[in-house]
């Protein structure tokens, strides 16, 4: 994570494990939940304003989806994990943002899965990651987020709403997919801003390299370290997905989805090995601009030598035609002056002839 | 990739999961379906029009090999899926050309098999990758490409008509071998085209080092980055070819073709070394040429420094004679102008001998 | 550990193996022992004076945790071994302050675990571990360490007090996991502080690149090296204490303790990849700082190029018509003196002309 | 491969797999076959002319090796495959010396192995590798080489005639470690040029460090870059040996041979580690030599810098007293000229002091 | 191995294996052979003059340690090879110095290894490998080591003698491995020196950088490069030797003496971590020079351009009025010296002012 982010406390250190506090940078009051219920027949999208209003425990005839806003208050998720008799330290890593990517098993029937959405700030040229978790349950899933970005996954409830795509036809396992595919998909997005970024400074570093793009290097390099953290620990929980559960035990994720989430896991490979691409890139362009600006370097100083050796010369001539001794003859010549204007021009040609075999010129 | 080449929108993000869409550069709109039929005594090869006009389900006493170059009809992909029940995660990574090389199989008869053709373009001295898709099924193979080279697997439907080679005694495994080994081939031969650039670049270097030559060296690096990431995975999926099939279903692959599949293992396994080795070449050259430029500026500054010593003290003897005081004896002095000459002369020669002393004369 | 460290003798050299010598920095005289002792029900914690007065062996219906702040006594710890039935390597690691972080069974049911406790040390800037040594036994855990930091673990002991957490509620496992909690917390907060130095050096390299700046990019990059090298094993560690012990043997690691071991591997985890993070970022920062400097040459040669190449010419002008030779009929021209600097100001702008051409100024 | 040395066609590229074309530099058209037969008792050394001569199958009483020197005559080749029966991609590989080193077991009694013979030619200051292969079958074993070094395995033969040895004691599979062991050995010898090369380099550059030295690095860097691609598939090959073969099958190597290949994967191991360590090296020396230029161009500069220091103001002295002016008192005092001359010498005092304390001089 | 340390020849190259001839360092002809045996009750040291007086076999009521000081006479080494029944390729590689570590079993009750005793040689700033080979037997322990540093064993000589530590109460195999720690206790003792080195070479880089100091950097690491090649290959071996052995067969080494050996383990690696980490650190000091010595560069091209900014355009000034011109009006003027003198002056501080916005001063 770069080195500005997180000037906030982490006020879980040295407490019991399993407090809950929330570790984040401050956010206003707002949380929004908003429970999708659904199954191939119906759907029902409302948004509550308490835990209170969502009742007590999912209905096992719908796939029951709750999305949670805004991880800033822990006495909410307390209440979800509650009423979803929930781990503590699930609940804990949940409330706590620099948690970095995982997954676990909480018992049989429950799966934990932390990941990062990523968005491309513009104007500071950072990447800011936001913490987002899941739990998958044998019915339901509940999906919770920095209230930051809101609606990350209102594509998911568009096309629950319409009946489009897969997800109604499938259970909750898919769903958790197609969630995870809403994130990853984000991913390719803001890779596509660093392509651009590389290849304007590709350009500009063949055209005339400057103090402020090598700037840019090291920001863009140290944005995909930031992507990196957050991308590579997740192929590794994907493929852990895909080869643990169906061979232990099926109810959670069914062998249709397996064939999903090795696509997604195909997905992340493809991120990651992009980034290691693109970090590649920029150190090429760093030697680029270091071999760039020293080769600036040898042009400058051709020129200062080129000037030094032929004016020193000269004006070491003037000077002595310049000395006031009573008795030099040269001054009393008639062409005195010509003849001195006349070695002067020969040595210049000597000089430029010899820069001439140099190749300096 | 690099950086300037796929300048086009990755439509599907943001879609559901196996929504057919062409990801890729735009084309033309021309498609060209040819149809293989084979076995030892007869064979038939057919241009077709459409889909329509290739019937519904391959020949079982034949072998039948359906070529389509031109993947941007996303129409077309969708009815050869339903022709031959293909899946449709399958048909969204033929038509994406950012997808890399993978191969999975889908059911116990489908092997499906992503690789990558790739072709120098001398002009923008850039490695070009084009999207290649295998479907290999029971007794059929399907090949996709994209229809900008046309006509990579001609030469084995020339052997196919002859009869010569082995392609018409073998199974639908050894064809799709037969397919892959040529993609492989032109491996070699793009890094043919590397290393004579690199053969040149170093003579050049030895010679005479411009920041030209550093620029090329970025660009063959970039390129050869491009190389890395279209055949490093290919290595993984022949061996998981080699080793995974034969033990657990004869059907797909037979142990003959084994024998060759190996052959292409190893065949990969030195394209990826010598990409490597070139890399590490590339490498040495960078270092060589920034060592040249710094040892060339210590030349420059090196007669700088000479000219400056040598003539910085005699035109300041010049201007001492050159002041206007009344009283200053050596003026007046008979032998004063020689013996000012002879003055510089002696420090003249004395500075000589102290570059000799120093080793840069 | 960074190379000013440890300038005390290894005694242990040549002796023979399982010889009690101390091997770290001199201390005063001081120890502190602690018996804690408590079970769901009850809890004691005494301070005493010497092993004499611990008694000789735990009460089977509590949980014993003995801390010794102060390992430079070999008796000492000798009498804590023929006590607790140590095994004398166990004993010569536990008086090692060189011994790297591991973790051993010896026999069925003692566990020795050594990790380092570190701290920040704003003055010298240099990361300070202290070693930590833990032995689990059937229902005792003893607790070693320098009696530099004192208290290290007196929020455990507050914990126990005050019956809050789980500590008072779980078997001595959980107790020692407790501890090392407490430990790779500290981690965290040393990185926090590593952090903060990173964010600054980062801003005063983009401002202003000074000579200072990289002696503290070296000095963070040592440190977080010693950083790592305590770090780094603990991972392993961890991870086998997970994985093996429940599978063999339920008696010393319950079910319960491991869910938190592997909470306790996944912040070790983060740790380790924040710390390459930073050291990866450091290596940029240099590469930042070695551009800029290159760059900082470039104008500073710029400038020194472009007043000898305007000045040098405009001199030998003057010393020309400053040369005394009799017939120099300029000298004598009425407007001589007026066409003298007209010539010099046509050579300025010609110059200047030429340097806006090369985009120098 | 050094990028200057296939400057041969890859004749296959495109053909069917398993077309017979030799791919290697242009050879006269000598080839030379040795036909040795022996056991305990007897032993015998015929130079035949051509495979008629040969003999159809081997004697099972005997130990036959077949030697042949020169496989640029693919007919050649073709006849012994089909006298000893051998797989059409085997002998592919056997003519193509651009074949890395790899082995392969050919059903269940044959064994190919390929390995390149080196050699250091110290005009071109290159590592030359050559190609050899063996084929070992159950009472036989023949070698191929390209026949620019001829007898390479000439000491064997005579360990052979005079009974020396332990060759004519054992197997072919001892026979075939001893013709492996004669490769091997010639590494040490190459890399002995190569340290001597290293050690010459190292003392040149601690002396007096020049461009030509740094190309140097660079080239022999390269070679050993070549070596290690021929060495390094060893290691695995020759592990693969020791471990597989005897578990399942004892007919084709003997455990008595194990020993022996042992020991040949230890040399192996050994010539990898010094090709790596001169490597490192060879870097080390580079930076060596970078360092040491830009100290070079500081000592320059510093002499440029001091005595430009010194004499631009003694000029600027010289230069104000050498104003025409009529109003310039200095001028008339008496003791103006050598006032000057001490303003002078005191400030070239005052600047020799001020680089004395900046430690210039 | 440093490049200038085995200045002999390999005669054992191109002979047949197994051949014995010592290859090293020529040395005297003294050769030391000590036997000592040993139980509980009795021990008994003779230094004996040759093989003849040491006895057939050794007494099975008794250990017995061969340890021969002087491996450069075949015919010594062949003789006891002949009283063990020791394998010829074991013989050759005591003989071999250029021999790396490592271990292996001859049948059933021998087990060979081989190891490096290192010395820092304070005056070439070398590091010296001496090699030592082990062979243990079921009641013998025979130590083979170069006779350069005599008496490397003699501390456990002494412990045997006194009956002191653990070796005369345990078996031939807890010799062997109080005999490798006194190696590796040897290792920390050169790491120390090395350590000393590293830190007063970090003291003097901070201070004054200076040509020679990058020299005696390349010196250590290489010289580190020496310790790896020798301690690396240690980790492996000891691991090898604590878990296989015991497994397969309990009477070469006993499960006591097991956790001494992973002792032992726990120091290699900690020597070997060492050692990366003291090569990290000198990379980090070379970075450090090379950005010091750019940095004074830039400090000493900015005095010079400072000094040239300023006097250049004085020493203009002063030739323009230097000038000879007849029509002159600032000459003739009262006032012309002083308002040359203060345009000067105006233009002085006009530059520093410039200077100081530039911050260069």
């Amino acid at each position: 994570m770069s080195s500005r982010k997180h000037k906030f406390e982490r006020k879980n250190l040295g407490t019991s494990p399993g407090t809950l506090e929330y570790i984040g940078p401050p956010l206003d009051d707002h949380v929004q939940i908003i429970r999708t219920v659904f199954n191939k027949a119906e759907q029902q999208i409302v948004s509550v304003k308490s835990m209170a209003d969502v009742g007590p425990s999912p209905n096992p005839d719908f796939i029951t989806w709750l999305s949670i806003d805004g991880i800033h208050k822990p006495d909410l998720i307390e209440q979800v994990g509650r009423i979803y008799d929930l781990h503590p330290l699930m609940l804990e890593d949940i409330l706590n943002t620099l948690q970095k990517p995982k997954f676990d098993f909480y018992g049989d029937n429950t799966l934990f899965l932390v990941m990062k959405w990523i968005k491309y700030n513009p104007v500071t040229r950072e990447v800011e990651p936001e913490h987002v978790s899941f739990v998958l349950g044998p019915n339901w899933v509940i999906s919770f987020q920095e209230e930051r970005t809101r609606d990350i996954f209102e594509t998911i409830r568009q096309r629950i709403k319409a009946g489009a795509g897969k997800t109604r036809q499938n259970g909750p396992d898919y769903l958790l997919y197609a969630l995870a595919d809403v994130i990853v998909d984000q991913y390719f997005r803001v890779l596509d801003c660093v392509e651009e970024n590389l290849a304007n400074l590709e350009e500009a570093l063949f055209q005339k390299a400057q103090q402020k793009h090598i700037q840019e290097v090291y920001t863009v390099k140290r944005e995909l370290g930031v992507m990196r953290k957050v991308v590579a620990p997740l192929r590794e929980i994907v493929l852990a997905l895909t080869r643990e559960v169906p061979s232990t035990d099926k109810s959670l994720i069914s062998s249709n989805t397996e064939l999903y989430l090795r696509d997604l896991y195909d997905h992340i490979n493809q991120v990651n090995e992009t980034i290691e691409i693109y970090r590649d890139q920029m150190t090429g362009l760093m030697e680029l601009y270091n071999s760039t600006i020293s080769n600036r370097l040898n042009n400058i100083m051709k020129v200062l030598t080129i000037i030094s050796v032929i004016f020193m010369p000269l004006t070491f001539i003037a000077g002595i035609y310049g000395m006031n001794f009573e008795f030099m003859p040269e001054l009393h010549w008639k062409y005195g002056y010509p003849f001195a204007l006349g070695l002067m021009a020969v040595m210049v040609i000597a000089m430029l002839a010899w820069f001439r075999v140099k190749k300096w010129i």
